[in-house]
């Protein structure tokens, strides 16, 4: 059974609308700095495969603003609760380009060897880890609805903020869901489960 | 003798009019997501202590505004090549407090016992490691000076910004001076140099 990695048992379950049956494993792993959320998550996979010996799921998410350069990025959490998301709107308000996207991937790691991620942070004998991207084109808006968390309010995708959409609307174009989706597209194609 | 644990040549010589003979270690430690800058210093330190197996030093500095709660703080780099300072100063400049700081830490570990820091990501077995914070407090102001780098011209100290000093003005009162001071003083005191 595959063991996802996390404090939150709603993504367990969004999880388990795609994969079957998941563990959760409150495991408090090593976030790194990384441009790519693919590194930070790779990197936590790692370690967490190391502690569970057994398939892992590590995910990160966040939101990448174009005229930034994809900040905040990796550290859009501690953006949103540092400065807020009312001022990342007024930070990109005067900007001629508003474009942004969600990110989220989920990093797999088994101990098998495949075609796996590389970068700076790997040292020899670590275990590889393969990454799953979903991604949401979208604008920086004024805030507008009451619903969702984080920088929903201020995130535009088809005319609607995430805010503004009902639950299922959201999680029906989810980055999140997305890359859950390519996750579990592989473990079938793989024979993983 | 101490290793000072960094890729930058000029932060030894810094520190050599300190500590006297320091010994440059090119090591590329894993930097770890942190509110603090003692936290990340701390986890670089005992890993390059493991690696070196002798006395290390590692560093971490950020701008922290004040009415953003620290930020950009631990991610000062990341928000200096992404956001640039132009947009920081943009960012503050409709705020009433425009009071913030430039921070140093220097973390220490020698392998051997003492009144450590302890924080959330240490581990059983990990070596002890003692932090030192140099401060210097000022405002942010639109960017003034051409010397400098990175945020110096929006850092206001005294009525002259960092980039409008000469680089001995500025040296006198550097944060990181003052954390290798700190450092200094109490490697004197427990007989360590």
């Amino acid at each position: 059974m595959l063991t996802f990695v996390t404090t939150n048992p709603g993504k367990v379950h969004e999880a388990e609308e795609y994969l079957g049956s998941v563990e959760q494993f409150d495991f408090d792993y090593t976030e790194v700095q990384a441009e790519e959320l693919g590194a930070i998550a790779a990197h936590g996979a790692r370690e967490a495969y190391r502690e569970a010996g057994e398939p892992v799921i590590v995910d990160d998410s966040g939101l990448f603003v174009d005229v930034f350069d994809g900040f905040p990025g990796p550290y859009s959490s501690y953006v949103e609760s540092h400065v807020g998301i009312e001022r990342v709107w007024r930070l990109t308000e005067p900007e001629d380009d508003h474009g942004a996207r969600f990110k989220t991937v989920i990093a797999y790691c088994d101990g098998e060897e495949f075609d796996a991620v590389s970068d700076e942070s790997v040292r020899d004998g670590d275990p590889p880890v393969k990454i799953f991207e979903g991604v949401v084109p979208g604008t920086i808006v004024e805030p507008r609805g009451d619903g969702g968390f984080g920088y929903d309010p201020i995130f535009e995708h088809d005319g609607t903020t995430f805010a503004e959409m009902s639950t299922e609307a959201k999680n029906a174009i989810s980055h999140r869901g997305r890359a859950l989706a390519k996750l579990s597209e592989w473990l079938e194609e793989s024979d993983r489960i």
